[in-house]
């Protein structure tokens, strides 16, 4: 992976090695990855899984993940993150318009990773195909992440709209990883479709999982304090939860707080005491879970080895228990 | 091309549609198109020159277009420019986030574009080719972008750093257009080179060209006032070519007011002397016709229609004679 900009003469390259964990500010190199790599994860595991090398579906799943990168680079240019991963973000070392020049060139890149599709073995029809799916779900991603941003400030979101969101904005990619990875396998069409299922279920839940980080996670492990997403008044599912059960007082507090510019320590308090009341973490929790064995409904009755059983089942209890 | 959309449901479309120039801010159709389309024009013209329906290499020449909208989007980001065309930019009407999501869509509806070579008749390998063509041309671009970036306050730009800069940010994306153009058609490769080798030439000169209005163009063609990349200090061609001619007192001059914060009208005034003194612009005019000249030696041994010779001999007219 880390070898495909060894041709590539830029200083550029530099500040994406650096995004992508592999060195530091300053050019030297980093031995930590960083990043929890879900997406090439599933896209190799669902390769393998149907009686075919990983290696083949390899330069999907680096393509996959470089596409993630560059989300997250140009998220944390919306968002205004000086931090991510207990890393300063590109932008705050190297400002705003290298770092959008630096994740255009990574949304570039992924792109020709899928060249090697066809030196792996894809003929040039399906490695087309699986070119054109990723194409798709690249909008797919753009559109959710712009219904995003129109959601910001509005107060009326219900779960469906949520959820639609979601299954754009993270869903697309991580079901496009598990659709693909089967795709270029020697799966038949039936098998394909139930990896793309297991994928769409598994998206959900991983966002959801997320959101859940957004409001209880420790900083220690997420980088982020607790109720950082409460802070930046950010449309998760706590919150689009907590926002269509509270009632009363609840409510009030909820307005009162979600009207002010900017919110202090005592205001994320009050929000997580509200939260608490109408049990949000629980209802995500539930949720989360649901869409976890919905995921796993979907290989039941799909013929894979014991093996591939096992890890796929493991990989679904990561993504409900992972704490970062 | 303005049906491009129609199946998209998202209101990021009614963003792109005002950015293309087809609607105005409140999604009201426009009639005025915006843009000289010089990259789909070049592209159509090196695929019908060589005996070839321009419908063939269409979806490429739209893919061009749209790369090229979106690289502007994200520019006026970069550039924090509120007005291109005469019109609000993107980021300015939308905020920042918005603007950027909208690029990063237009960028992948771009690469959609291709799938449509295949349904006019060009084979898949051919497709994929051209597909890895555009990727390559991209990245090509955003790099000179990034060299671009790396250029500002720097005041030690050789002519050949400035060149190899805009052969990057420009000249890959007008040599690609033609490129493709005359790959996708009936032409051999001896004939598909030439047509590569004069699109190289007229991307350069089409910068300097550019860069020449940026400087002494009028503001009713140009939507920018007279000397406008002096004021936004913009290491363009006169600038890079004054600063290496330019001794004693100019050179004083020049070192005093890039070395200001902001310009004001009469800083501005001072450099357009001091570029006057040189004769930056006739340098200008010079390396631009020089190129141009290049550009059509390119073709003058192929074999092309009249027809042909007269087009191109016209369009490089236009690029040499253009107020805006």
């Amino acid at each position: 992976m880390r070898n495909v900009f060894n041709e590539r003469r830029s200083p550029l390259y530099n500040v994406l090695r650096y995004s992508l964990g592999w060195s530091e500010i300053d050019g030297s190199p980093r031995k930590d990855t960083a990043g929890k790599s879900i997406r090439p994860m599933l896209c190799l595991f669902a390769c393998e899984a149907n009686r075919t090398s990983a290696r083949t579906v390899l330069p999907a799943a680096l393509g996959l993940e470089f596409i993630h990168h560059f989300s997250l680079i140009h998220d944390d240019i919306q968002d205004r993150d000086e931090i991510r991963h207990h890393r300063p973000t590109l932008w705050s070392v190297w400002g705003n318009p290298k770092a959008l020049v630096a994740g255009n060139a990574l949304r570039t890149i992924a792109d020709s990773c899928l060249w090697q599709l066809v030196d792996e073995g894809v003929d040039s029809h399906k490695a087309l195909f699986v070119s054109r799916l990723l194409t798709n779900a690249y909008l797919d991603m753009i559109e959710g992440q712009y219904m995003d941003i129109e959601f910001e400030g509005r107060s009326n979101i219900s779960i469906s709209d949520y959820i639609k969101m979601i299954s754009k904005k993270t869903g697309t990619l991580i079901k496009c990883s598990m659709h693909v990875g089967a795709l270029v396998s020697e799966a038949n069409s039936e098998t394909v479709r139930a990896f793309k299922n297991c994928g769409r279920s598994l998206g959900l839940a991983f966002q959801i999982k997320d959101d859940e980080l957004g409001i209880w996670g420790h900083e220690k492990a997420t980088g982020k304090p607790t109720g950082s997403d409460i802070r930046r008044k950010k449309n998760s599912l706590p919150l689009v939860y907590t926002r269509l059960q509270a009632t009363g007082k609840n409510r009030n507090i909820l307005e009162k707080t979600y009207a002010k510019e900017t919110l202090d320590a005592a205001d994320v308090n009050h929000v997580l005491e509200v939260m608490d009341s109408v049990k949000a973490k629980t209802f995500s929790e539930n949720l989360m879970a649901e869409y976890c064995e919905k995921g796993l409904q979907s290989l039941a009755d799909i013929e894979v080895s014991d093996k591939a059983r096992t890890e796929i089942e493991e990989l679904v209890h990561f993504l409900l228990v992972r704490r970062y």
